[in-house]
């Protein structure tokens, strides 16, 4: 390690679709995330990747051009005329990939905050969504800010479009914890995206569309029982649910212990509840963590409030 | 006529679907709308239809189950356990058939309140709404509140579920005003509906989730700019706009004189342009109103703000 200057932030891991709002809506959690370093060598002639840690078992590419947090932080670099810069970037994964958390997209933003900051931070947060975004087209194809922008912001966040990338901040009802459970199970996004019918029944997304509008509504009057009335996915669980050993068995132990909601974080395999208090979150969570048990898959638990800040600087 | 207690009442149109919320979204509109008298007559022994009027060259029934006036009344009395009570029922049409503005469910309105207010308002006007949803049953035989709600109680009603009836008022921005046009076209909601695709692409569904959820958004943030971005549909209008002439024409009037947002009201053919001042809503009428002449239709216009009242005792 050199004496140049450096900066190294905290990119947390985020809940995407939340059960009403598949491709649109994405809420950030304190743990688990991912730690990236930027620091100025002078030495280099542009942006190198030089340390990679907490893979486990598995690789990420250190090519520039094919990590996820690589492209984002070179696209911005190259934004800001400065690809010339000899900057090193170190990746330090502190969660599971694959795992529905938003792995890539926290790897992502935690790389653009990183470079930014080291640069004096030219651009505001909102400002490098868009470099975000082109981290996460690396990592599965398609251009979707619903992991990215709330890893890079925090709180619940809806994407209008993510074309021109309209962002909106919802308000996060007072007390809302969530528990999320990483079991020990492996889906690819893109065989989750595979398992999906191309199309809706008419009835179906109308069935949607009035859950997720009464979300929002229960977002902004705080009301918690219509929050838990609302939290349904008619669509996409049904669909994906088969890809999740002791899914329905997991879903049933959160609701009956109280749980307002519960279903498949981003493409899974992790689950999310959402609850009214931190202890119930915790009781849930453990409901959840027996019931993989009795299907004989270890899992992680994660107790959370809304995560609000988004990356920090360390 | 006779001398006996009467409760007269104002039941107003309303505009259902409004772009985004197909079946799930609607408000009212301060005209048009029907009148609806309710009259004890110890003479009679139940609830009768004694007089229609306003219907022009068409034909409403005046069997008590076959109209949707009277449906809805006989149940809220049965409910009551007053069905043998003498009440005589008149409906006043002050609006057109067929025309996308409610009007079953302005009648179904106005009869059940006239016949609680008559009765003494044993029910809250909440408690009313199962019995105009009744009434719709009998106009198209679908189990639909998207009119009779906003209808009954006034605003921007949101239905989570229709199963349910859960309800939800919306915040209404401040100077927000719509013109309505109806132009002399007919549509019949059966054929609205038969012109519909069973399914959505699933891009789509996601795309129209997007700009529901902003819709909400603006509305409780009083955001007019993202108003007019999120009211899109991307679902209904592209399939039922082929059944109204002129539609494209009318929306560009519309939208070159600055609506925030301009689609089809309900079934059609009538069309709602939103507008963010009285001022502007007119001069969009009247660009809606050459547009429809150019195509050789004439229409009617009404300019309103968003009713906030639902039914009225006169």
């Amino acid at each position: 390690m050199s004496n140049h200057k450096e900066v190294r932030v905290f990119a947390p891991a985020t809940v995407a679709n939340v059960a009403v709002g598949y491709d649109i809506l994405g809420f950030a959690i304190n743990r688990p995330g991912d730690e990236i370093v930027a620091r100025f060598n002078p030495e280099l002639d542009g942006l190198k990747i030089t340390a990679i840690t907490g893979t486990g078992n598995k690789v990420l590419p250190f090519d520039v051009e094919k990590n996820t947090a690589g492209v984002s932080a070179q696209r911005l670099l190259e934004h800001l005329g400065k690809a010339d810069v000899g900057i090193e970037l170190e990746v330090h994964k502190r969660m599971p990939f694959g795992s529905g958390l938003g792995s890539s997209a926290a790897s992502s933003a935690g790389a653009v905050v990183a470079v930014n900051e080291l640069l004096g931070a030219p651009l505001s947060r909102e400002s490098l969504l868009y470099f975000t975004v082109l981290g996460e087209v690396v990592a599965d194809g398609s251009f979707h800010a619903d992991n990215v922008a709330p890893s890079l912001v925090g709180g619940i966040t809806l994407i209008r479009s993510n074309e021109s990338l309209d962002i909106h901040h919802l308000p996060v009802p007072e007390n809302l914890h969530v528990a999320v459970i990483h079991p020990d199970l492996e889906i690819l996004t893109k065989d989750a995206r595979a398992v999906l019918s191309d199309t809706v029944p008419l009835g179906t997304a109308v069935h949607q569309m009035g859950s997720l509008a009464s979300f929002i509504v229960a977002l902004y009057t705080n009301d918690l029982p219509l929050l838990g009335r609302s939290l349904h996915d008619h669509i996409i669980e049904p669909q994906r649910k088969q890809l999740i050993k002791g899914f329905d068995d997991v879903k049933a132990a959160a609701m009956s212990r109280g749980a307002l909601g519960c279903s498949i974080s981003g493409a899974g395999p992790s689950m999310f509840a959402i609850c009214d208090s931190g202890y119930l979150a915790q009781a849930v969570g453990q409901g959840m963590i027996e019931a993989f048990a009795a299907h004989g898959i270890n899992s992680q638990l994660y107790v959370s409030p809304i995560n609000q800040e988004g990356v920090v600087v360390l």
